[in-house]
């Protein structure tokens, strides 16, 4: 079953936006099994997009379309989609209604181009969006099926997902998925990964059943191993089981627990809790901390020391510390964990000080970082300088704390 | 001119890469007075590249294709196109040699494969590649100029800038590029803001002279003015200005200027300072603050409360409040408010208290969020309900708090 995608939508052409909707579909059909065979991003004109949805739907078994079902006047796929099915749009009173009770309830008037949301082609049916006021549809088109989602990425990933996956799996009589895991490992590089698993690539290149391949993400290396055909996931088990052996324990979860998720498990099992003091990061380690669901069952809180008499008077780092080497420093660092394990009642204390650029600071180069994990054993701290810029320092930076605390 | 872009690579249709390519060159090609009118995704399978690329000859004045150009079998673009012009590949012997010597200087073995990086379409011409071994090519096929660039982001980027572009311009008779305005606006949803808009929409649409765009982020709705011709400046002012009138205060900024960056500026502006206690946010608040460079003139820290009993112990909540109401309620956020700018000191204090979920959390439901701002003339607080999931309300509340304090 070959799937098409089109994205409709100036500001994707404009460069305005990344078109990570595309891509983000791409995982997700690839991982039920289907084919992606194209995607075609076009603008909001209603010529164009009903050119380019007419290709599709003639290549293509299904296509999926996202962006141009919202409120506004450039807001043309229903029209589009009527155009190409050659039917006219309705308006279905039952989403009207739905819509009215909706922008009611949020204190919004319904306008017009509001009303436009609940505008059907005739012998189509309506996606509901749990998530936002525009609803999505589905219709067939000369044999193929085509659904139209809205552009916002949550909406959109929660309808495909609930809505037009299962669907596109019953239609495609639900192939059998190729076997596939995905080891995730942290702080060694993507070329150090793929050298460990060298001599792994080159048996599987002999015997073909199994495709390695590597996706690199800041301070991560995921690596993922997926059978060439359907099934085969004894080959992909041992293929797995060799990559641990070669890849050692920087190797720490497998499939989609992330890095984050695994620490926090880790601390809940414990029964241990974690307080932080961030200075360079700035707040980027906690906001990390708190994705996890349930983590305030393991997570104190922070203080993020910017100025750096906050440094003193909220965490008791050494005043005379701080005068003589500066806020940039791994004693200082050390102070800071220690101090807010203490003022938070944390099993551990975490801490960051360093210098994310743009510019260095006080004599220390825009990359310096110093990071210490005090815990009922003592304090460690490790003092890497990180490359890239502020943003990528600071991923960096919380990366290598994380790693730090899952040991 | 209207220009098609076709990115090639499996990679990308599975979603292992996102094509940053095409909104880098989007915002290249548009940023130079150029229209892209669309950008095709396709494998690395030669029969769908090909049938994809005379689709967007036959469409397009200009066509640039990313990837496909490198050493490994599966780099089909130079077949491709030779295919679409209807012409012969033959081996350049300059590049052959460029080629040989490249790879003798880097130490690697040049195989079959690695030489047909120097085939050139007959009646083409070879752009160099001064960052990698893949060069690029040019040729015109039936009226439509067709560019060959490496997928590698910077070898691509490098190339369109010195030769794709200036290229582009000639042939296009360097048009004037068109006038441009963008309206940043806060606190009202993307229907809201349209709804404003609809007078100066109906008399644009009138004029035929400036395009409305409209790109909706968390909170957020951006409004951009483009006159649909070359210059048109004064056309786009005239809107703007009507614009400004019709949407009042919630335009907050022009141009590139983020929320988080007004709110930096104005209160480096007035030499005040800012302290954060955070609750539901944990730590995002504090870390959206501190992407801008040079806040650490304004920005004091925060204080991220997740336990309950921090609330008391840091910010000085009173303990009785928190038993009789919990840790969600709008006295709960205005004492955290205050606590925090008295321990940090800062000229203002904000805190955010709230259910970010996925599950209501002491009979409160999830989206229920509290936020206080306290400043030398008193402390006000506000209590939206906010949709979406537990990272989208997070986002939602930095924007609201952030919105608070640029008033
Ligand atoms: O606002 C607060 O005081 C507060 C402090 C910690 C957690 N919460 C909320 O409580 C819920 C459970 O938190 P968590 O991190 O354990 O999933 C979730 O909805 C959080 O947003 C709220
Ligand atoms: O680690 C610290 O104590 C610390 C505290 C505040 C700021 N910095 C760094 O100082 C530099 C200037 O900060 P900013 O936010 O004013 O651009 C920047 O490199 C920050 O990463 C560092």
């Amino acid at each position: 079953m070959k799937v098409e995608l089109v994205a409709v939508g100036d500001e994707l052409l404009i460069g305005d936006v990344v078109n990570t909707n595309a891509s983000r579909l791409g995982r997700m059909l690839t991982d039920a099994g289907l084919r992606v065979t194209g995607v075609s991003t076009v603008g909001d004109g209603l010529g164009e997009l009903v050119e380019v949805l007419r290709i599709a739907v003639d290549r293509a078994d299904a296509v999926l379309i996202t962006g141009g079902l919202g409120p506004t006047s450039d807001d043309r796929t229903r029209e589009a989609v009527a155009r190409v099915a050659g039917v006219e749009l309705r308006r279905d009173p039952e989403v009207e209604q739905w819509l009215r009770d909706r922008y009611r309830d949020t204190n919004r008037t319904l306008t017009g181009l509001g009303l436009q949301q609940a505008d059907l082609p005739e012998g189509g049916r309506i996606l509901p969006n749990d998530r936002g006021s525009a609803p999505g549809l589905t219709i067939e088109v000369r044999g193929t099926v085509v659904y139209a989602t809205p552009g916002v990425p949550h909406e959109m990933a929660a309808m495909v997902g609930d809505q037009v996956l299962p669907d596109l799996l019953r239609r495609s009589g639900a192939p059998a998925p190729r076997a596939q895991r995905v080891l995730r490992t942290v702080g060694v590089g993507e070329g150090v990964v793929a050298q460990h698993l060298e001599p792994l690539e080159k048996d599987l290149a002999a015997s073909g059943a199994v495709e390695v391949a590597y996706l690199a993400e800041p301070g991560e290396t995921r690596v993922k191993l997926t059978s060439t055909g359907p099934g085969g996931g004894a080959e992909v088990d041992a293929a797995a089981l060799r990559a641990y052996e070669l890849l050692g324990d920087c190797v720490y979860a497998e499939g989609t627990e992330s890095l984050v998720a695994v620490v926090a498990r880790l601390l809940v099992e414990r029964g241990a809790t974690l307080a932080a003091a961030e200075s360079l990061t700035g707040g980027l380690l906690a906001a990390t901390v708190v994705t996890v669901p349930g983590v305030s069952a393991a997570f104190r809180g922070s203080v993020t020391a910017y100025a750096t008499d906050v440094k003193t008077s909220v965490l008791g780092v050494g005043a005379a510390l701080l005068a003589a080497e500066g806020a940039v420093h791994p004693q200082v660092a050390r102070e800071m964990a220690e101090g807010v394990r203490a003022l938070l009642s944390g099993t551990y204390g975490v801490a960051t000080t360093g210098v994310a650029g743009p510019e260095p600071q006080d004599g220390r180069p825009v990359g310096e970082v110093h990071i210490a994990v005090a815990g009922p054993e003592g304090t460690v701290t490790v003092s890497p300088h990180l490359p890239g810029d502020r943003d990528r320092i600071r991923t960096l930076t919380v990366v290598r704390t994380l790693e730090l605390l899952r040991r």
